[in-house]
């Protein structure tokens, strides 16, 4: 394998797929990237046991060459060391030629560098998808939907099922659930095809869907969602993305949800985010992060914290549209304050049944987006 | 005590004086920043073992009203809480009222906090110092001698007396030295005073020098520096920051520095750096930081690190005057990134006096700044 190619292209390429590099692994060829030069490009991969990045790079660019190809061939190379170097080479074009033994040579401008290379031929396989029934999202929509689940899924890796968003369709509508039993974030969205065929419900880890809403295109681009066996493939131009699909039965989240309530009222949402992150900081000392909210009337609401060695903190905050009984309801602070960051409607609607039932924290005028928190039981 | 104080002043000054709360300290007075409303305006004060820091807001600046004073007094909040919370108030203003038991009101918007406050006659008191010698810098010139010097003291505390920045004055010329046996910097700088009675030479840790760096004005104001006993205070505008002088003697480093050289070149700043910053990401793999530099003719110098897991790294660079005889010499590349870090001069001048020697590496054309690197012996 001999080549030239730019360093904007290979950077940005490698930044992609680095992603996909275990930092654990005590498999050597894993903490490589692999590289395939063909006849039409570039190939980038990484893979470790959860996810696996490729990224190609054409060897033009409309009139542009990005790629001049001396010679077909592959090697793997040491992830954490070329993508640092690459960075810094000094000159915008990059020579890397394969000799014997898999050890490479890196050249740009007056810099030579020499790597000992891996055989491509133990990295392993990408799956193999057929890809007949492909679901078709934009890469906004796909990444709103992780934006709003993704938070509320369990980090705690003892149950398992739960640190996945669940994906279902229904009626056309495609639904991202995620929960870890204090708190359930929910986030549906049309879609305009037939709903059979497309081998859900499945669940898929939260955190590599994380990592792939860091690489989605920013405009509106199509992503293509295969899913098949245990494994579901996002593809971009350029760019494919497989996460694993998490094994076990996850629970049935539907009933939890209370449909008729006893207290609404909403809010702006900047004012309460900031009230609640004042309240959070004397909370967060105490280590329960325990907040309260108390109805003063049709008009206002007082959040408010306390610690008995740092002192109180009382927020009182306008609110409009209350209607139903007085409120009396205590929280975690943070759970609500993660809901306020992924908040985008300027007004926020609050909805209860009483101080031991889930709160309903939806956007003002929507409910494709719902977010549910357990209230602390406390006896003040 | 009970006053209004606008939100950027107060945040102002809170973000200074808590460079000195400790994190560490089992006196919880000294967890606090203690406030004092006089007359005159609010005095923060906070300190730890090594430094003090007290910033004076004025009820005026310019035709501004900074303070509104209903009624002098004092109290010690609560250092991080009452920085996190401040920052967060929703309005520009900020009302501070001390009631009984220190308990102190802070109202602001909506907003209302209740702390649990400590008795100001617990806060330990600052040194007090007569200022009768006073040395004279501007800000510009102090803070580019601490960051010339302060990066190559010791941060060991065996020996405790490396890890403060020497101070010394000889015949109208002020200059710091810190080494940690390994590596030295000097920077020294013309006063146009008389040189008695400054009470010098002192050795103040490099810690706390950088500290006061960071608060130094950027504009090039007078800084008025008093030596007294085992402190020393920096006077600036509205600014006292006090800090601790470390017992012990200090090293005689004079002797340590050649005079006479056989080898010599100049070289780009920037380039050197940049070749330098590839060599050590592999040298750094090997933990040993090595890097080689060979002479290759009048012109060229090579630049090289190797790791036996990964590879190696080999930088050509042009340099300038050379004089005397070939090099070959081995060093940790940190070292003299550190140096890089810090010159500002487009390039910069090597003198060797061979491969066991130290490694002396100046401005090009100035000797006011000097920097010296002991090489590694090694036999390749």
């Amino acid at each position: 394998m001999k080549l030239t190619v730019t360093k904007d292209e290979l950077n940005e390429a490698i930044s992609v797929v680095s992603r996909a590099v275990s930092s654990k692994t005590s498999i050597p060829i894993l903490n490589g990237i692999k590289l395939e030069a063909s006849d039409s490009g570039l190939t980038l991969t990484a893979s470790d046991s959860e996810i696996s990045i490729q990224q190609f790079i054409p060897r033009t660019k409309g009139e542009r060459f990005i790629i001049e190809l001396d010679q077909t061939g592959s090697v793997v190379l040491p992830a954490k060391f070329f993508v640092d170097i690459v960075k810094r080479l000094p000159s915008q074009t990059i020579e890397i030629e394969v000799m014997d033994h898999f050890i490479t040579m890196i050249r740009s401008g007056s810099s030579e560098i020499q790597l000992v290379g891996l055989d491509p031929e133990e990295f392993p396989l990408l799956p193999r998808l057929s890809g007949e029934r492909v679901l078709h999202l934009s890469s906004g929509v796909l990444g709103n939907m992780i934006k709003q689940t993704a938070f509320a899924a369990s980090v705690n890796e003892t149950s398992a099922i739960l640190t996945g968003i669940h994906w279902s369709v229904n009626q056309n509508r495609l639904k991202f659930v995620a929960t870890d039993r204090h708190r359930l974030a929910s986030c549906e969205v049309e879609i305009n095809e037939q709903q059979e065929g497309y081998n859900l419900p499945i669940v898929v880890p939260a955190k590599t869907l994380q990592e792939l809403s860091k690489i989605l295109p920013e405009d509106q681009m199509i992503v293509d969602i295969v899913i098949e066996d245990n494994q579901v493939l996002f593809k971009m131009e350029n760019v494919l993305f497989y996460s694993r699909i998490l094994d076990g039965t996850y629970p049935d989240t539907s009933k939890i949800i209370p449909t008729v309530f006893k207290t609404e009222f909403t809010v702006d949402t900047k004012n309460l985010a900031d009230a609640l992150d004042r309240a959070y900081l004397l909370s967060r000392e105490e280590r329960t992060n325990i907040v309260r909210l108390v109805s003063i009337n049709d008009s206002t609401i007082e959040i408010s914290s306390s610690s008995s060695e740092l002192g109180k903190v009382t927020e009182q905050l306008e609110i409009e549209s209350f209607t139903g009984e007085p409120l009396k309801i205590a929280f975690n602070s943070k759970y609500l304050l993660d809901v306020m960051k992924v908040m985008d409607s300027e007004r926020v609607h609050f909805s209860f049944t009483g101080a031991m039932s889930p709160i309903i924290i939806t956007p003002q005028g929507s409910r494709e987006v719902l977010h549910l928190i357990l209230p602390y039981r406390t006896t003040n």
